[in-house]
């Protein structure tokens, strides 16, 4: 393969404050955007396209400086309807005209689907622009001295901390280890070492299954996970620390052993009766799954109970000051449609403003894990889970070529693609959602529910090192999945559900202390560099083993450099990173500079990270 | 530029009947999905996915049979949601897998945009299935005797036949020529003689303007046109012969002059005050042209009225057997859309399910200039017109070099592209949207509001007939303005409404006879061939110059080449194109075989049209 172009010849424009005047406008505001146009790119005017109540209007841009290196315009927006979509037409060039939009240049018209798009929501809680997520799955986190006091439920099967889990077979769902939520308390001083900000603990309502996603009751907290009362301590210690904690709600569906459905089916006339869909006795359940029976939102008892309810799931956890920050939505995507009904944006709507009522600054994340651009306008969910952006394409770039982890499903063992394809993939998912949406997304490389990242790089450990530096230098909120960071292996999502080894020796494979320095050192990097938590992206180079971009910021420019493999010298323009040259190392070796190029070299799997203060 | 590659090699599929089992399949039915793939493809397994209640779904297809060419997969897929999209993951290749979508192969995951989509509301008419369209507007096609007799309107300036069109002046919208539907009614010979089966008027309500967009009242026709027994009596005249008419209906907005505007504005306590926008003395108007102020449908009084009111003007005109065939929506865009507010897809369907109430058989197509995914379902309007998929990727290939017409609004001159990226643009928008909403849209190379195709191309005549071949062999309903078929002369929208020069000699450039056989041939040849009006569309070739596509039927295919310059021969293979040999020239010259090859040659601008039975 030859050598790939740079793109620092490209003009660019993306969602971030950058390149717009302000993020998160009010119906009636006016937004400045900005176009950077390098020189070398032959642009002689800049219009941008809106289409305010459907119908193309074009607005045209003014030069607004000019730079040794670049000419930027600027062009001013009314924000007319809660999605403004816009992109530019450039002019000039051989064909006469080009479109600049999400997905960068084209030189025929295309669908407004890539166009950038402002919204006029209420904005996300300004914690969550800086959130790092940690992700916990009580019953193999950590078990505190309590649960030994505590009678095993009739559904489970006890087993010692340091038995392997069941991955797939009869006790899956059944094996029950005893972590708890006091077992979290005892641990903060792990996740604050880590530098994450925020806990997200997957369900602790109670169920028939370790995983709690089959919830008997929403009124709640597992016993077996030491009550309400734990969750209460474990909130306050949380947030004495300064840090934040979301809950996990499955708006999607109950145990078939919730009070409701017991009820409902006990008794046909019984109101909770219509919280399902009935035919008969047989009922409409999550991908068939009879002990998962669906909600039906047609049942305004049912919506009223769950969102407006100031004892109702949604509004009792998030209530007072040990109440959670927010919540994460199980089976998002799916929730509330059903043949011909589909109340899903309407629900979105209705808990993202549930959640207002009690806690303007809480946070709502659903989980979806393909195409989210129909459920991620800005109006409902703040951010999705974004498995289809993120998880994929990195999957598809650092999976071990002689490995095939399951690939969320696909009947397909997982593609192992070169960069390009990475980069085309990551920016096509960001083209087609809000910025405000894909900066406020959970950005993972794996989860409960997934392969983990240890395992799906095969041998080489240094691959968690780019994972993990993709996952923290990305716009969007990163997601770390418990035992991550110590490099615990997992095939699938059963299998990576272990029990986090407390007292293994700090070495691979239980416990890798090199990753966890990574892990520390990259969480650092982000947390102290605006340019990583709130810069653009801009694309500059991709071919099969390296990807770099930056995160441009108003204040702070942060220059990433990846290699999932050593690469021959990639030269860059030091004139197109001005003032680089002042730069220093965030994350990795500085970039060495080399007459009028700077010069990108790896002998393996490499992570980078050079900020500099952003010129003007 | 080298020779591009043909695409016979290519899996393929499309919405049509050579692919799907069932067109318009109802809920909880089940509908096989073929795919064709040549033997030349390295496709080891084919699963279609699906996302009913918006999860990813895999099925596996297999081998329904083999021919010497190809191999077709078949799978069935349940209609579990009113739309239902789908794509096909095929594995095989060096890569290990490839998506298939309405955008063709694609080596990396990609969004659902591009997915193929199959609805589950009622089918278009089925004689809109066989539609060609010729559009009159009214004031310019004929004028009968009566018109003589007639008083000119206080905002009209009375101008004779052969007089010139003011293209822009205050004269505008004010020149009236005095053509009358008795007019038109004398001139059905000249439209069933172009072979055209469907007659779209614009409006014919009252207004202040030649144009009468501006509507004083929807209540009665407008005297200068004969009032409503003109019209009962031309729509019987059109119905006696087996054609069908639809009228032209401005959903979005009324003139000033109107009976609902005149009162709202002397009462702000009035009913009608509601339909409007009204903020003290100002109201919101179409692109703030005040003379057209902005309905509101945030009136239900206003929605009864317009759609549910069997005295109404969507159902009144539609009544009984002297009533129109259909609406043309104006402005279908914009119409229900303002701010917060957004009715548009609530409007369309209610607009839909009044026409059904009074004729089942009745036809809606909305006014669209842009991207229409959002709008155009299924649900609401059955079509739309297709400027954005058909008209103007035409014009960025026809345009004469030259000569820069207006492009819809677009503040640059018209491009003038290579066929591929005609392919491209064309492709792309056709996969947007269902197979039925696309094959029931208007295709159109220009209308009353745009430049004249015969003007587009410039000097050269013969593109004409390129325009005119792409608009008769493509899916979808060619709509035909009046006049085009003649070579009429037309800068911009108000520069082509000149009168039809009936009495003009049958020669370039008042009536070019040329052209009038082309447009005949070109129609009779849609008219006789099934595969052309309801076949596939699978792209075979395209160029900077040539374009070459199959329409697939299960009983006939077409081969069609375009090209708008000679070209040198462009060499097909003989067996991917089984049965051609016994082919025939459904317009133009026969294709050439040499050998084991089908060889497509053009000396100049060039429209061919070979079809056959089709094979098993």
């Amino acid at each position: 393969m030859s050598p790939a172009a740079h793109l620092l010849n490209t003009p660019h424009h993306d969602g971030s404050s950058r390149y717009v005047s302000e993020l998160h406008p009010r119906l009636g505001e006016t937004v400045d955007l900005l176009v950077r146009v390098p020189h070398a790119a032959d642009v002689g005017s800049i219009h941008v396209r809106t289409t305010p109540d459907a119908e193309p209007k074009f607005t045209a841009a003014r030069i607004d400086r000019s730079t040794a290196t670049d000419t930027w315009w600027r062009v001013p927006v009314l924000i007319h309807n809660p999605v403004t979509n816009y992109r530019f037409l450039l002019q000039g060039g051989p064909l006469g005209y080009q479109w600049l939009n999400g997905t960068g240049l084209h030189d025929r018209d295309v669908p407004d689907a890539a166009d950038f798009r402002l919204t006029a929501y209420d904005a996300p809680p300004a914690w969550s622009d800086e959130a790092i997520v940690y992700q916990i799955f009580p019953d193999r986190f950590a078990r505190s001295a309590a649960a030994d006091a505590r009678e095993t439920p009739d559904w489970a099967v006890a087993v010692a901390w340091d038995e392997p889990v069941t991955g797939r077979g009869p006790l899956t769902g059944r094996q029950l280890y005893g972590g708890d939520l006091a077992g979290i308390a005892e641990h903060l001083d792990h996740i604050a070492d880590l530098g994450v900000n925020v806990v997200y603990l997957t369900p602790v309502f109670p169920g028939r299954s370790n995983h709690r996603y089959d919830a008997s009751t929403f009124d709640a907290v597992d016993p077996v996970l030491g009550g309400d009362e734990a969750l209460a301590d474990l909130v306050e210690a949380i947030h004495a620390r300064g840090l934040r904690i979301l809950g996990d709600f499955t708006t999607n569906h109950t145990g078939v052993g919730h009070d409701w459905f017991v009820r409902a089916q006990a008794d046909p006339e019984s109101e909770e009766r219509g919280y399902y869909f009935f035919d008969g006795q047989e009922y409409a359940a999550w991908l068939g799954v009879k002990s998962l029976p669906k909600l039906n939102y047609d049942s305004e008892a049912l919506a009223h109970r769950v969102f407006d309810d100031p004892d109702g799931v949604v509004k009792k956890w998030l209530a007072g000051p040990n109440g959670l920050d927010g919540w994460r939505v199980d089976v998002a995507n799916m929730t509330g449609r059903h043949g011909v009904q589909d109340r899903n944006a309407e629900i979105a709507r209705r808990m993202r403003a549930a959640m207002a009522q009690v806690d303007p600054d809480s946070l709502v994340i659903g989980e979806h894990c393909h195409d989210f651009s129909l459920d991620a306008m800005g109006d409902g969910w703040h951010g999705v889970m974004n498995y289809a952006g993120f998880t994929r394409p990195l999957w598809t770039w650092l999976r071990h070529p002689g490995h095939a982890p399951d690939f969320l499903g696909l009947p397909v063992i997982v593609p192992r693609l070169g960069g390009r394809a990475v980069m085309e993939t990551m920016r096509e998912f960001a083209a087609i959602i809000p910025w405000s949406t894909l900066t406020h997304s959970f950005n993972l490389v794996g989860s409960h529910d997934t392969t983990r990242v240890r395992s799906l790089v095969g041998d080489d450990a240094g691959q968690v090192d780019v994972a993990a530096g993709l996952l923290l230098t990305m716009p969007g909120i990163p997601m770390i999945t418990y035992g991550d960071e110590i490099g615990m292996l997992g095939e699938f999502g059963e299998d990576g559900r272990r029990p986090m080894p407390w007292d293994a020796p700090r070495e691979a494979p239980l416990w890798d202390e090199r990753i966890h320095d990574v892990y520390r050192g990259l969480i650092a990097a982000r947390t102290e560099s605006v340019a990583l938590r709130a810069g653009g992206l801009r694309w500059v180079y991709a071919d099969d083993d390296v990807l770099i971009y930056l995160r441009e910021h108003p204040e702070q420019t942060a220059l990433v450099h990846l290699a999932r493999l050593g690469h021959d010298p990639i030269r860059l323009p030091l004139a197109a990173l001005a003032g680089i040259e002042g730069g220093s190392a965030a994350y990795g070796s500085l970039v060495r500079i080399e007459g009028d190029e700077v010069v990108l070299a790896a002998s393996g799997p490499e992570v980078g990270v050079t900020t500099w203060t952003s010129p003007a």
